[in-house]
């Protein structure tokens, strides 16, 4: 048996302290596995005193996680601390450069620093490992540099935030509006600090811009993913919406197109009997789809001290049985600056206007979209009471930017009362 | 770039084909993933001349794949021939013995001989991979071996033959029988030369041994799986079980109980609703479980060229990258020799008897499964033409052992016609 793979974790919440009970619970297990002793040789958190329910006086304490990271008896800097900068992104820095590999759970820093950090990484010959920031336990991120890496992926979608989708299966099963479930969520502690880091979709799009990296061998790109929350899905849209045979889903979609590549991360209109469709609560779905594989489905837990531990240790096994990966799959310094495609692939939409009872209101909306060259599968109209009245279109396929130039003329009609709201329909 | 990884590949059928294509069309992008060129230098198959729709002039041709395993301009032996003796291990055994790596679709090789071929690489420090042999192109091998390795692994259960859930659902489907339906896929390709291999379970099996093995750190042991296969079951069973809100599938479960490893290859009854039971046609689903992660389950294509040749590229990768795992995950001298269990769970199974018309047979029936210690939870007759009545009946939990019991003495009450059909029911 060769010498321990020292670990030094930073962060002790919910993701850290299953971490630590993974390696005392299962030492045995871990060397059996690895041919190596897993340690952990110092932690570092907020608060030394607060109870976590695991000892922690067999490790070393640091108050600093930068300090922390580059320890001489750690190895392996494990990054939970979160948060794109501040001290999770220096500890990380300083772990890189004191020749450390680095296992992180940190989604946002990926998505917003990933391309130097992985250089940083490169430079130093030491690895960089997330696969905890995607999808919580499922290993999609093995999957993708390492179980597929024979395709050429073509699309990788996904259904990859918890909370947004119980919030959307919530809504559909009680009956209660987006307001009422969203403060039930938050009650429950299933929302971050900041709610709108989830039901505005951007931990979601943090994913996704990881995972098209990969996917498609580009720089990670953030800003390039067309971004939007589900704060305007009403029930009745997710009524409308099981009428036509789809569940409303924040779905992430990463595809390459000749026009660039295309990230979007917004609630869609999916077949309700598509395996995204029959996600429930808080479970994650990825499905990925190469020109040899054709498609695979991963599911599991997409949260959670398990799970998100699980994963965490994945990436450390990997590292002390000697798998040492490049950070997104090829050497950073390859990695290209992909050119942003916004409306690439035609889609239909679901559009949910607030029409004013005018005469001819109708018809001056069908007029407005059909000038920008969107034409209409299906229109509802309903009886109303309010002065405004609900009106439902399916359009036929189109591009957003078609769709956007018709948004952009209703107010010209002066008919139509608010924002509509446009959902796209994917059939997978 | 470094020197090639030179492949020698033995059998050209629909997977060398296909590993052959993703060689010569994404020659760059997997020497940008690996850092290293990867070539084919030799190929070896039982024709020469055939038209395989690849040019094979580029590569040398070697009638024997044993003289292939050897070559001195071969790294690693792509072992694509089949069949658990013969050839194929002969070359692989030759292959690790000359020092070189191996990677194989074989299952039914490595679940009777895994175990010295698994010693035999680790004495000559050499590698031997199979993510092809399991489930196609789903990267379940490495899922269990990398991505969940923190966990200690409690269930691991799978629909893993494509072609019978193909008959099921299409038996479901047409409500046409087992045989009818057995000669439409036999017509259609859809069944191994030897059917048997398909429809008794047994290829389904040998994955599942294999599974087990890495599972649970024990010696890949085929014969210690419960193997049943889906000839027996009719059209009426799958419309009862329908009723009853169940799917029947050709199950994998593999789980260590206090008794000693249970392994069980058989067609069960599954929730509808599950992802187990929501399964149609060709595709292949495996649900792991461990202690961490709680559930994942791993969906896509289980056989065919493009998923299949993905899978041996995912090794190929792999050794590439310098990612050289032990062939179950840990050292194949530490992995113990299970004890066997058959009958650890209770459950609830599902009977239909063939019973004969007379007086008091029902209660006759009930009797003998009553003395076995087998109570009854539902039960129902038919009403009939035929000499016997068909009784349907499910019973409350019970083991396998006791329902055994139970079953052999039904002869004794001289009121059943046939064997019995017993299905357990796996409420997921």
């Amino acid at each position: 048996m060769t010498a321990p793979l020292r670990l030094g974790i930073a962060g002790l919440g919910t993701v850290g302290t299953g971490v630590v009970k993974i390696v005392r619970k299962h030492r045995e297990t871990l060397a059996a596995r690895t041919g190596q002793p897993i340690e952990i040789t110092a932690v570092s958190a907020r608060s030394k005193s607060r109870d976590r329910g695991i000892p922690l006086s067999d490790y070393a304490w640091e108050d600093d996680p930068v300090a922390l990271a580059t320890r001489d008896d750690v190895d392996v800097f494990v990054e939970l601390i979160g948060g794109e900068d501040g001290p999770a992104k220096a500890a990380v820095e300083a772990a890189l450069a004191a020749g450390k590999d680095v296992v992180t759970a940190n989604k946002a820093m990926l998505a917003i620093h990933g391309q130097p950090l992985a250089e940083l990484a490169e430079v130093n010959t030491r690895v960089l490992r997330y696969e905890a920031a995607v999808a919580g336990g499922i290993p999609v991120i093995k999957a993708l540099i390492e179980g597929l890496a024979g395709n050429e992926i073509t699309r990788v979608m996904g259904v990859m935030n918890g909370s947004c989708n119980y919030i959307l299966t919530r809504m559909e099963a009680s009956g209660l509006s987006y307001q009422e479930i969203f403060a039930e969520a938050d009650g429950l502690g299933y929302l971050e600090a900041d709610p709108q880091l989830d039901v505005g979709g951007i931990d979601a799009a943090h994913k996704l811009a990881i995972l098209s990296s990969i996917a498609f061998g580009t720089q990670v790109n953030f800003d390039g993913i067309a971004l939007e929350g589900i704060e305007r899905v009403s029930v009745e849209d997710i009524q409308q919406a099981a009428d036509m045979g789809y569940k409303i889903k924040l779905l992430g979609v990463t595809q390459m197109t000749a026009r660039g590549l295309e990230q979007s991360m917004s609630p869609c209109l999916v077949p309700a009997t598509s395996p995204l469709g029959q996600l429930e609560g808080g479970t994650n779905t990825i499905v990925i789809e190469g020109d040899s594989i054709g498609q695979v489905v991963l599911r599991g837990p997409g949260a959670g001290e398990g799970p998100t531990a699980s994963a965490v240790m994945a990436d450390v096994i990997d590292i002390a049985r000697g798998n040492r990966l490049a950070t997104f799959g090829q050497p950073a310094t390859e990695l290209t600056a992909a050119k942003v495609a916004h409306s690439a692939r035609p889609a239909a939409y679901y559009l949910r206007l607030a029409l004013q009872d005018k005469p001819g209101a109708l018809a001056k909306v069908a007029t407005a979209l059909g000038d920008a060259g969107v034409s209409i599968d299906r229109m509802r109209q309903y009886g109303h009471e309010a002065p405004t009245a609900p009106v439902l279109i399916v359009t036929h396929k189109t591009t957003r930017d078609a769709l956007n130039t018709a948004l952009a003329q209703l107010p010209t009609t002066n008919v139509v009362a608010a924002d509509p709201v446009a959902l796209r329909i994917e059939d997978l």
